[in-house]
């Protein structure tokens, strides 16, 4: 029987499980006055050193002296299917429902790393992100979040006065649009090597260098063969005017795709920007024309005008996105 | 004191309003054989009889002989913001709450034509509406609702372990795509004339009469002034080649849109096509490359593939939703 008062928070188990790292933390409590989670017991293990999930979660609770929480929310970097969890770069699978009976979790939740982006939306500390664009945001509204890393991940929280949901999708796999007419010549340059020209073959990591090249061609200046990274260096030591022009237009051009993502997400609550590339590249992007091209919607282009857009830099995001998938719940 | 058992079905006044007619009808059983909502009492008023909403529903509520519903939810041709809601077609004007309040209903909600359509997604009758790519949809995930009429509306039904709900949103404004070179060319023409070339400036009413200008301009042929419904009288009499090829076109080329929405809805639960346009042109449908462009989405394609599409040409979708607004509520 649970004899708390209702004012005591029961804590939750979040865990951050990725290819490289298996990250474990737990939330202690929720300041509503600050609209914060207490992350504490924060450990980071290899993943590689575990044969399974069970045998890292096990690990975690051995090594904190804490009594072990009846709910528990992992985000991992991977798809759900039927409750069923692949994680094929490590070998691990389970079953949500099989792992909560081995560890008696009353509730348990597993989410993906962009599901868990949206839950923490609403929950972040803005004085650690960046503002991209000033807007208005309805606090009742969708939010959507977007990303480009190793591909381009995208989710909505979606809030109305009938309910909230997150919506997980596969919004990078989308046909690129051109606004511009180096847009219209770059993809041009593309299709000559890729069937199909989808956002995520231009924003992402490999995205990168299949821009530069066709950046390269539409220049007429033969391509090197650089990855991402060599690009960014070349670029940011003034090295390779290609490799800055490369990502300039992927600076402006991702303003485009953003805002678009905006109105199909109808993401009046604002749009927030993350993943592993844009944090490395705040002053271009912020030097960039993302915001016009990001209103720039013909007659939504108000629609548009009015949505805040924040560059998320915090750590911590599937921590604070778990802990949010199961409080929401709870207190719903 | 409510001393039905649960059995027993509280019946929902429903109702569809639009700038035409303003049509009620009351919700009285639930059929979980079938899935299907039993609507009876359904009657049409022309909206403009009335000087609002409130005296459209006291006329219903006169003119038939049962007691008036305690639940109740209207699907309206127009936005809802903060609970305010303004048909300005009509000069109706209303709040959710005072609404509530006047009519004594214990639960009141009111939704847009096309989260309508989402909510009614899983409760139509498959007899009633046509298959335009076979598929496997999974029954507990997303499902897109999509049409081009007036404008091109679209919603998403959001369905995950954590709970549901339906996205409204604005994807008829985002930048239209192309993916063939016919497209490109077409899209070359339309920004001569248009700022910036949505998916609503073809996908829609208008919008054909924007795609037959861009495709003659294409064929090098002068285009005549013509509307939509002359386009297509032209086209289905043999009479206009370019009339022909532009119907083809929208099509062939609305698959792509599709596709794309189903990738950013993540919609592996189905997608249903409505609206006033494509039921008129099934035939055309059936023998286009919509089902090949809808699925052609590079590493994607298997993903869109296994994705059922149908045209839903039933009537009562903004009752069926209505309906299934309330309902789900309930049964949460």
């Amino acid at each position: 029987m649970n004899t708390q008062t209702t004012t005591e928070f029961a804590p939750i188990l979040v865990a951050d499980i990725g290819g490289t790292n298996a990250r474990f933390a737990l939330i202690t409590d929720f300041n509503a006055q600050t609209n914060q989670f207490v992350i504490e017991h924060n450990l980071t293990f290899p993943s590689a050193d575990f044969g399974s999930l069970e045998s890292a979660i096990n690990q975690y609770f051995s090594q904190i002296s804490f009594p072990k929480p009846s709910r528990a929310c992992l985000a991992v970097a991977g798809p759900i299917k039927a409750g069923q969890v692949h994680l094929t770069n490590l070998g691990w699978h389970f079953n949500v429902a099989d792992l909560k009976a081995e560890f008696s979790f009353e509730q348990l939740e597993v989410i993906n790393d962009f599901a868990a982006f949206a839950y923490a939306a609403p929950y972040l500390d803005d004085s650690q992100n960046m503002a991209v664009k000033a807007g208005q945001a309805d606090e009742n509204a969708n939010i959507a979040v977007m990303g480009p890393g190793t591909g381009f991940g995208a989710a909505c929280l979606v809030r109305t006065s009938q309910g909230s949901a997150v919506l997980s999708c596969e919004a990078g796999h989308i046909t690129l649009a051109a606004v511009t007419e180096l847009d219209r010549l770059l993809i041009t340059e593309l299709k000559k090597q890729l069937n199909h020209v989808s956002v995520e073959t231009v924003f992402s990591g490999p995205g990168i260098a299949h821009l530069y090249g066709a950046m390269a061609a539409v220049k007429g200046v033969e391509a090197k063969n650089l990855d991402a990274a060599q690009i960014s260096e070349l670029a940011t030591t003034g090295q390779c005017e290609v490799c800055d022009a490369t990502l300039n237009q992927f600076c402006d051009w991702i303003g485009s795709v953003a805002g678009d993502l905006a109105l199909t997400f109808g993401a009046l609550g604002g749009v927030f920007i993350g993943g592993g590339i844009l944090p490395r590249m705040q002053q271009r992007l912020l030097s960039s024309r993302f915001v016009e091209r990001f209103a720039d919607k013909g007659i939504m282009s108000q629609y548009t005008s009015q949505i805040p857009v924040t560059l998320v830099t915090q750590d911590n995001i599937p921590f604070i996105g778990a802990a949010a998938c199961i409080h929401v719940k709870s207190n719903a």
